[in-house]
């Protein structure tokens, strides 16, 4: 961390900061110019908190030197973390597919749409128990029976459940019945929810915040690693913007600096990072060519039916489109669906 | 509702939207023009999801005539809510300022911080004793010990406690000490709280989320109201921008807008609202001159050795003049600090 | 268009709206519902001014049927217009690349970088003569001497020539020597520019604002046909969002969305959509797989040395590189380079 | 500036970067940790190009120390500017409101909103001749006579004119009849026209790019200052956000940095701001009461009847009550209107 002091900074202001951080165990290499003195934190691998600095009077500016995750680093972890769960494999040379229904509705919807996603290459299945509806009159998922059914699917066709966990006190029934616990874009800084999922030890799938800054979406990351839980699927699902052609502005770039500043996996969601069925398939294509290690997208057997996200669920023959059209572009990039 | 069709759209998708519509037990007006079918919802009291019918293959654009909230709304309940608790009064003529420390640090710190912002005109004692941090190394709060503490502030003062819930687990413990529930930012959208705080029947002051639309935060509001739990106060903490001379951007036009829209009392947080303690009082000046039923403000009696938020923080004397400056301006606009 | 008037709009305000739509010559739709009236405008095909209404006391919300643009829709030209200029070729099923320095800098970095990017593939050469620069200290650019350069590379090697318009007073020295004038992201609603460029007939490539919507990029666009000239070239070049990793967010969805609504080509700029020369190699590959018609890349030859933009620039290795990576990725989906 | 090399930056690296700086006649200051080089500039008074030293391979991270423009900071000149024009005056302890219609429509619309704006309390006139039309089938203004209108309302009313220049051709012509150019949003990094409007040595309304940030906006009003004019008023006129309740997100705060940073006044534009007639009132007091120097506001004898902007115009009446509401504000913060 490098802190400059402001031109007219007194002796007290700097003589306080260096015994905050002198307090935290670090040294400081103190420059002093001709306008203003510049202070050097020496060691700050645990990081000082840079607000406890910047309250001090005479504070102009901080800059980091080093980022504020650890765990979530590729500095503290060299090599890819690889997530291997039955046939769904990410962080390696695999792109893996998870798709399914947004949420689920029903015996017949759910088995027919795992029997088909796994038939067009699929390797796990996604579908929602519980939902975070915006609006409090809208559908909120079938529950634990929603859950039982996803048992249910996973027993006829073998593909592992990625489901959605809302809230702390379910985490017992979700880790249950779920293969992989999700935690939504809404969620991505309850940092209790964070925690407890973390120490299930189950793998989780972490949606990026819709206005959450790469940092802050590593540091979330990092909430469920300081539980000693390193299996976790990061997840690119579109920010808010000033757009309106779509729900979301589906992000790519930052797949490649993930790839590059942390081990974890990251896959993409073209469902809910344009909001339409029509930009899902080219969105999907993007996505393996930047570089995703895989995709969660939604499939349902009958969209215009379905309850929840309907306008930007594929049906099967879509889903069948997507998967022809991302393997060759897999291979020429080295990789392979 | 109003929805459009597009130009080719035949009889079967037509009949598919009407058939999802009058299952919902609503009538229809069809507008057949040379080009486009226009299809509009009578009754839409309960509104049909919008994206039900979105998803029907031929729909082209929807456009909802009233709000999706409904017990938010003004239309619902014409008169202001006000909400009096001690001396805390929102909602009605008189404007609160709701003062306190970021976090609950010490006994010292947060009885020095009540007596204080009590002395100089505040209403009621801000103070986490759950924080959430974006950082999992930072300091979380002092937790159950804090809440002792806000409890024996509220003793030594008579100033009703505000404070924030993070977790559905510590709904009663936070209930029992606490006057007001606040549910922050991130859990905006964190449906389960929202219900299950709701359910206490205490007052919750709920902040707008940092990229919520003015729906989804009235929205927000109506998983409480539907709970039968009107006592709400909403809060303009900030936005995320991409403007970066402060931490958020203050969209002070939310509250006018939320007066005529809302009957429920809306105020502004100028220290999340900016993250510069520079900043705080002329934001303030602002959002009573706006129209806000109160503030919300970080005190502290020694910003510079804050633990949380320091450089957002006021000391006393700051914060004396902040008082001094907003009197006035209630006044020339016809209310009372 | 179809407007919803208040719950409380009496005749007068519904019969002035009748008789601003009237005065356009239009017809009107009346529907009136136990509370509100709605409007439906027939035959708005040249459309009346939506402010126009909206200013009407009693108007609560306008929808558009149709779209604000025409001669930029694919209602009004359903086939693709392809631009084809020497070996460039857009909008067909060529997917070409325009690569150069950012910046004209001298004879010897144009000419080497003309001959190195037509060597690996390019088919058009960018560089700029006039620079836009936010700092007014900063290098500006050759001028007409830039231009001569240009039209010498031109010379020798058989590549367009593409460079920027910043001034309608120098449009007739810009004409005299560029292939295609190139009208940046911050003149994107520079109308006068637009509209004089339109009238040179040259071909225009448009760059996206950076916070420009849709429908306003269209509109730009609809100025320069609005002229009679419809060699469009449309840039996606990333939109400014709160993210801080990248110096913009790419947002490749546009891609596929202006393809549907428009028959307008549409290419990427990976380097300004990134500002990251490690990115653009990757969102190249997501630009093609995504469906763009091409790319722009700032190439120079030696990126470290370069007067502007350097962190962006590719050298001409990680040139060729890219060159290779999208090859195949174009041909996957039925493409060529 | 301090430039902080990559954990494995070499000598090479290093020495490049040092070079770079001390051709630009600039001496260092270097600091080698454990890890990582740190590298200071001294006497940067001059601002190397950042971007030239972050091409260097190697380089991690740059902050600035000192801001990118000079003459437009507090630094290079202590003291408000102040400009008088008329009974306009600007950065001294009076508040100035500008006010008319949007556009110029006719002789009789400008003169009655002149007459009446004057009547009421406003100090100058706006109204534009040419109008920046996202769409270009929008009436497109009355040009040159508009203009003559324009000095006719001067001449009758003693109110000095504030209106737009769109483009460097018509510079002259708007130059003879105004007494302040105005520069639009859309404009605001049109640096060719702010160069050329600041050679004419008339006073410049220049307006906030809308997703523009605050070292962009000065910035530019350092391409009117390197001209040796320093006769600059900023506006704060709204930024886009995702936000969808009004027509932009007027950004208060930025007033009290820009009064802290720059020695420029500042003032606000809430019809533009917000887009809507019902918040501008109170945006006007919040803009007031946060410390604008002044406001511009859009009034018109019938806004039903405007033809551009009517939505976001007041009548006479509505004015009238803006102006009682400021007073009392400007006069509780110490000023005057």
């Amino acid at each position: 961390m490098i802190i400059v002091m402001q031109k007219g900074a007194g002796e007290r202001e700097i003589n306080l900061v260096i015994e905050k951080i002198k307090t935290a165990g670090l040294d400081v290499h103190l420059s002093r110019g001709e306008e203003r003195t510049i202070i050097g934190v020496i060691g700050d691998k645990t990081r000082v908190d840079a607000d406890e600095i910047r309250a001090v009077a005479g504070v102009e500016k901080i800059m980091h030197v080093t980022a504020a995750y650890k765990r979530a680093s590729r500095d503290f972890h060299p090599d890819n973390t690889v997530i291997n769960i039955g046939p769904l494999s990410l962080g390696g040379n695999k792109v893996s597919v998870i798709a399914g229904p947004c949420a689920v509705e029903s015996r017949d919807q759910l088995l027919d749409a795992a029997r088909n996603v796994k038939r067009l290459g699929a390797v796990a299945l996604r579908g929602g128990a519980f939902k975070p509806r915006t609006n409090p009159y809208s559908f909120q998922g079938l529950a634990e029976k929603g859950l039982e059914l996803l048992a249910e699917a996973r027993e006829a066709t073998g593909l592992p459940v990625v489901t959605e966990l809302m809230s702390e006190k379910d985490i017992e029934m979700v880790a249950k019945y779920a293969d992989v616990l999700q935690i939504g874009a809404r969620n991505m800084q309850n940092f209790i929810l964070l925690k407890d999922a973390g120490q299930t030890g189950k793998p989780i799938l972490l949606k990026r915040g819709m206005s959450s800054t790469l940092e802050e979406f590593l540091l979330a990351a990092e909430y469920i690693l300081a539980q000693g839980n390193s299996q976790i699927i990061l997840c690119e699902r579109g920010i808010r913007t000033f757009e309106d052609y779509a729900r979301n502005t589906l992000a790519l770039s930052v797949v490649p600096v993930i790839k590059k500043v942390s081990h974890l996996p990251i896959i993409a969601d073209p469902s809910h990072g344009t909001g339409r069925s029509d930009l899902v398939i080219p969105m999907s294509r993007a996505a393996i060519a930047v570089g995703a290690d895989g995709l969660i997208v939604e499939v349902h057997p009958n969209p215009e039916k379905a309850l929840v996200d309907g306008p930007q669920s594929l049906n099967f023959e879509q889903f069948g489109e997507l998967m022809k059209e991302i393997k060759p572009i897999a291979k020429v990039i080295g990789r392979e669906v």
